[in-house]
């Protein structure tokens, strides 16, 4: 495959893209900044700027107290109900809570609990590194009873599927994989691995965070039990936003989440010394939301529901064929390699390069060359796309300037620099 | 002791009120309505809102993934340093993160798993039922092991300090208690308290989140170990703020944080698969914070720290003597009882009343008369005295509010509601 290399092709696609509107969506102060980071912080969309606003200086300020019951106590519900339709839940199976790494231990806590007698975790190499502190955490907590499998991926980009399954068996009781991998952006076939941990009696919990808003997800038809996901990257939901959880309808009552707080109590204001579980997905609040930051999910992800997650993934694959055309003829032969599965069904909405001097080529681009990619040590470009506002011709530039880091040797005064940009 | 009843006076000690300029600095849209329930949901600092467009416009929208480097990483500590001002401790004692709740969950599990071999936590009836809540969570965590003994109130109001303190013996793992309780706004010695502990080698966990920001705590002096507090209330951080945690120096190697997760990590990008624990109050960091929300809740820190705890105390005294002496003369004889410590030293900075139709009358208050205060069921109205913004004229005209409510049988017809605010 051979894709034209000149910005005019760029422009006639971004002129045929039926989602290009979108763009207008979301504030961009810097035009000529290509940022392609959305897969670490999405941009923010307008709306949210005005919700920001209504919410801070309307509700707080001007509602005061009384905000509480004119849309806070609703939000983790609410915010919950849309995010639902982004994964392929129902309503009332995902609300909003605390932070990723929170979701993830209350439910890793609850399914090892139910799941009495069985002593192992699998997960693999190319899970998110915090998810593993997640787990060793609650090994730990739970008295050092259960172990954790890292199943390796050979290559560090491929996740190891097969040697997954193989692995599924009575004394298993939790799988547990990021469905796109922050690295590679390799992405799991859910069901598949869904209906081997289930016919295996053991539970899958999902993190969600870096496929939700530019992968379809599909839970309910994937027969997956548990998931956790982040609101900002893909869902433009604004810096550290809380995040959500999913807990299969039928477990909603089985498994327990040992975070026994306020938000998840029965009866909120009876004031009772006793705590009693509410019944469904409430019971997996745990303590006061951070309603400014939980209402800013919103807008973004309203706008994820209007494009529509079908259009989203369309866009994404024929933008990432696009940029990895690019590469091959224009940034391979200057030592990038492509770290991301070459195949558009096993990748999420980022891709990876490699170089070896990736972290200078890093921070060219961010100061010299307006581009704002992210490095993951020790040689790896993350070049992330989201559907709803990258254009082509971002990807073009991107490229353009990715080639002239190394062609013109802008990355060689930043090679002693330690990476600090998340 | 009687007051003055007129207005008169109430305007003439706002005009001595060397703390009253700081009204100014927060937003009151209605003037006519007057706030009382500080205590739950403090007002927006105007300085608050210019933070909260800087944070989403300026911050997220212009400089987005940039962002974490200009500000954002260092905000849990730097936040939390301030507020270790107003608490008598280290600035690297305290950090900012999660909710109460959830911050509790961490400090209880980590103290219990640090006393092995004590099987007692002692509370009281008086502490917020939902740390009671996640007490009783963990307990089931760890495995039934640990009883919870909630020593009781004789009245309700005043905090069962001696009693407490006969509970304390080498099987005590845990004394943990709400500095000014929720209801009464009885406020412990917390030295006194701490002091019996450590006495006994029992760790202090304090639930600041009534006495910070308009009770004078000093953690160091007291010695207390542990500390978590909410930022909503008397800090006016916003609704949902993140929430505080206090950990004494020489304990913050030796308590583990149970939530092992990315912030609390030694060093964020090395990715590395095994959790490090970061050292110092950092360890105590788990998932991403709300970074929106947790901005929000500098400005009002700042405030206070401007006015200064001394100041804000001994206004608050004043206040709250003043509404006392009002309700003897003007409130008492409609049926209110005094449902807080009638001494000052006992006492935070909100008033309780009881009515037998305190239900009604609040809801006649909030929807008539101009007043919020909060209910709490189920005879009980609390009057939250914010000294940096309420004024002497905010608590006469309120008294009159009150004795109208009754006197004009203005709660007859809402006395069948539910009650849902907060």
């Amino acid at each position: 495959m051979s894709v034209r290399t000149d910005a005019a092709y760029a422009a006639e696609l971004d002129a045929a893209d039926e989602l290009a509107p979108f763009r207008a969506a979301f504030v961009d102060d810097e035009p000529d900044m290509i940022y392609l980071d959305g897969n670490s912080l999405g941009r923010l969309p307008r709306a949210a700027a005005a919700r920001a606003e209504e919410l801070v200086r309307q509700q707080w300020g001007g509602r005061l107290i009384r905000g509480w019951n004119e849309g806070w106590f609703d939000a983790p519900e609410r915010v919950g109900a849309k995010i639902a339709g982004l994964i392929g839940a129902a309503p009332d199976e995902v609300i909003v809570a605390d932070s990723t790494s929170v979701n993830l231990f209350k439910l890793a806590v609850a399914a090892l609990r139910a799941q009495e007698g069985r002593s192992r975790i699998v997960s693999d190499t190319l899970n998110f590194p915090s998810d593993l502190y997640i787990l060793q955490g609650v090994i730990e907590l739970l008295g050092g009873r259960h172990t954790l499998e890292l199943v390796p991926s050979a290559d560090g980009i491929y996740g190891p599927a097969e040697a997954i399954v193989a692995r599924l068996d009575s004394d298993v009781a939790l799988l547990t994989l990021s469905h796109t991998t922050f690295k590679s952006g390799y992405t799991y076939d859910m069901a598949a691995l869904s209906a081997a941990a289930r016919a295996a009696g053991v539970f899958t919990l999902w993190d969600l965070s870096h496929s939700v808003g530019s992968v379809p997800v599909d839970l309910t038809a994937a027969g997956a039990d548990l998931a956790v996901g982040c609101c900002y990257k893909y869902l433009n939901g604004g810096p550290g936003a809380p995040a959500f959880i999913y807990v299969r309808r039928e477990l909603q009552e089985r498994l327990i989440n040992p975070i026994a707080g306020w938000m998840g109590q029965r009866d909120l204001f009876a004031f009772e010394l006793t705590y009693r579980r509410a019944p469904g997905i409430r019971g997996f609040l745990s303590g006061t939301p951070s309603v400014v930051s939980l209402s800013l999910i919103e807008p973004g992800v309203d706008l994820l529901l209007e494009a529509g997650m079908a259009r989203l993934r369309a866009k994404s694959e024929r933008q990432s064929e696009y940029l990895i055309g690019l590469w091959e003829q224009l940034l391979a032969p200057l030592g990038f390699t492509l770290n991301s599965p070459r195949e558009a069904r096993w990748r999420g909405s980022h891709i990876s390069l490699g170089h070896p001097q990736a972290l200078g080529i890093d921070l060219a681009l961010i100061r010299e060359l307006g581009v704002l990619p992210d490095f993951r040590a020790p040689d790896n470009l993350r070049l992330g796309i989201a559907p709803i506002y990258t254009s082509y011709t971002d990807i073009h530039t991107a490229v353009l300037r990715l080639a002239r880091s190394v062609t013109e040797g802008r990355y060689t005064k930043y090679m002693a620099e330690a990476p600090t940009v998340t």
